[in-house]
């Protein structure tokens, strides 16, 4: 990007004006261009934020080697087809949660989001530390992919529901919009999932063709304007708790990287996981205090035994999930084996500090 | 690095061999060699392992510009004293903990952690969406510093005490190794905190001269084997509920960088941030698991009423240490107000799922 100061950092004083005489017009001409498609429309609050941080981050990093063209879902293929496009080339990178490939094989779910399953934290230290992210790679050299960690959703809400809910009983016969492994746990407490895109939601509230509807967290949903036809707004959710999103590149271009472009690769993607999952949360927690104190809206938390039929059923999904393939056997084993050390810690940590430290303060 | 890649790639086809032949050179003298001090010893779990990648990835990413050599605590400088010699450029840069400086200014302890403070969820929003990073940057401009997010301990455990505790009655006359604020809340209540160097305390805890200590947490308690001598470990601290570790650039250093290399260097300081954390939580639930089951350690939970009576104590001091001069009461001010709307949102997300994942599996 800046080749000037990059010379004189390197040293090159008597010779820059050769140097850059022969090498500037190669670099020029060595510019790849490359396509990120997204699941999601352009600028999308923290999720179309992500690719935009991390694609000008990556061209920064590598010296205009790059140029980053980032499509919103739908501008150059359909908004989950990013794996497909990406497999054949058509794009470069896709920028994407992992559970919408869930149709080739639900192993891909693991890396996104399950019910009752990881928090980021805890998604990040099965990916980083514990065998995580091999089997990722494993499963999406299949798809001709590298995959990366490139941010996450923060714990989401249960949901906006018209009526309120007092028991698991309640569930049976409501109509939620509610996609995937979710959608499959509401089914088995009676509930009628289904599966809307974003855009829809709203209308879909206004007319009762649904009853409820998740969607992710304050910061999203306060932008839809939910809290205009429905004012119950539950928590937790335990459908994901902490979508992680995924950064897919070409097998064969990421081969043909330079170490330096790897590394720096590398580097952008987890960074970017760090920086979007903080601004989930730093705008969740100033949007749920709009929510609340200028829109009026009711916070109930769903009642525990919810929680207990939901995770036995939750249970049995995933248990089938598992069953698919064999890919997905060998991702959910590893997922199970580490969830079963990982909460022990969970429990004793974050868990047991943001307890007390909340019935300290009152 | 891999200059002969990078020129593939850069797509210099017949140009190549002039190019490089005028090029390489240059760039081989053009290397920067870089001092960067830690705060601890070498390759010492979680601490030591975080700069080694952090200065790999670098080192990668920039085309091996920069050859950055760690110096372990004491090789250099003394192992606190890092500030000081990227201030006075004895060094280039620091990895440390933030608080070791409150002897400069208390402000720095709210960068890395204090007693009731922020989670690492919530640190980061803070630094990266909340207004936190331009405060530090502030701060550390005054040092002649440039600061970065470059690491986290986690949560922290309560610590070793070779006695029970069932109310806040029993810290007092209580000698306990704590460090900092929370030796200072400590101290409210009634005990006597004492500041050693880690390879102090299992000795001291031997001799009786010490009856508990707070270290870190499983992986690195595990570790300075203080099971072997004191068996009831508690749980949750409240001091450092998340320790942030800091990478402190010289900023002459800084601002000769190229852009390039300013970027290269934020993505691979805050990839860190996000992959330390990672191995934090990875090998403390696996320390946790050993210690438990190998060890025959006994975990107990603190008493409610403890944290009650520490957050009483915790305010005051905070609020003392926040007038101690001007820029400790602005980042007082800015910590404060993010963490009254954080905490709302952290008990209906992260708190509130993890309460009811951990109910609804018994």
């Amino acid at each position: 990007m800046d080749r000037r100061s990059f010379l004189k950092t390197t040293g090159v004083a008597a010779g820059a004006t050769a140097a850059s005489a022969v090498a500037a017009p190669a670099i020029a001409q060595g510019v790849k261009e490359l396509k990120l498609v997204m699941a999601w429309p352009k600028g999308f609050p923290g999720l179309g934020t992500a690719p935009e941080r991390f694609a000008r981050r990556f061209e920064a990093a590598t010296e205009g080697r790059y140029k980053i063209r980032i499509y919103g879902g739908g501008e150059l293929v359909p908004a989950l087809k990013g794996l497909d496009a990406v497999q054949e080339g058509t794009a470069d990178m896709y920028h994407s949660a992992e559970y919408y490939y869930q149709g080739k094989t639900p192993a891909f779910s693991f890396f996104a989001a399950v019910p009752f399953g990881f928090r980021p934290d805890e998604m990040d230290a099965w990916i980083h530390h514990g065998g995580g992210q091999e089997l990722w790679d494993e499963l999406s050299a299949d798809f001709n992919v590298k995959p990366f960690l490139c941010g996450n959703t923060g714990s989401q809400m249960a949901g906006w529901f018209n009526k309120e809910i007092t028991s698991a009983e309640d569930f049976k016969g409501l109509k939620m919009r509610i996609p995937g492994l979710g959608g499959d746990v509401i089914r088995a407490l009676g509930g009628s999932p289904v599966t809307l895109a974003g855009a829809e939601i709203l209308p879909a509230l206004q007319s009762g063709t649904i009853d409820a509807t998740e969607w992710v967290g304050p910061y999203n949903d306060l932008a839809f304007g939910f809290y205009k036809v429905v004012k119950n707004y539950y928590y937790p959710g335990f459908h994901e708790p902490g979508a992680a999103l995924g950064l897919g590149v070409n097998r064969q271009l990421y081969e043909s990287m330079s170490d330096a472009d790897k590394a720096a690769l590398q580097a952008c993607a987890v960074a970017e996981n760090n920086i979007d999952l903080a601004e989930f949360n730093a705008k969740n927690a100033q949007a749920l205090n709009t929510l609340v104190n200028e829109h009026g809206v009711n916070l109930h938390e769903m009642p525990d035994e919810v929680f207990v039929q939901a995770s036995k059923a939750a249970k049995d999904v995933l248990a089938d999930a598992a069953n698919a393939d064999a890919i997905t056997k060998k991702v959910y084993d590893s997922y199970s084996a580490f969830r079963k050390i990982a909460l022990e810690w969970s429990k004793l940590s974050d868990q047991s500090y943001m307890q007390k430290r909340a019935l300290a303060e009152g």
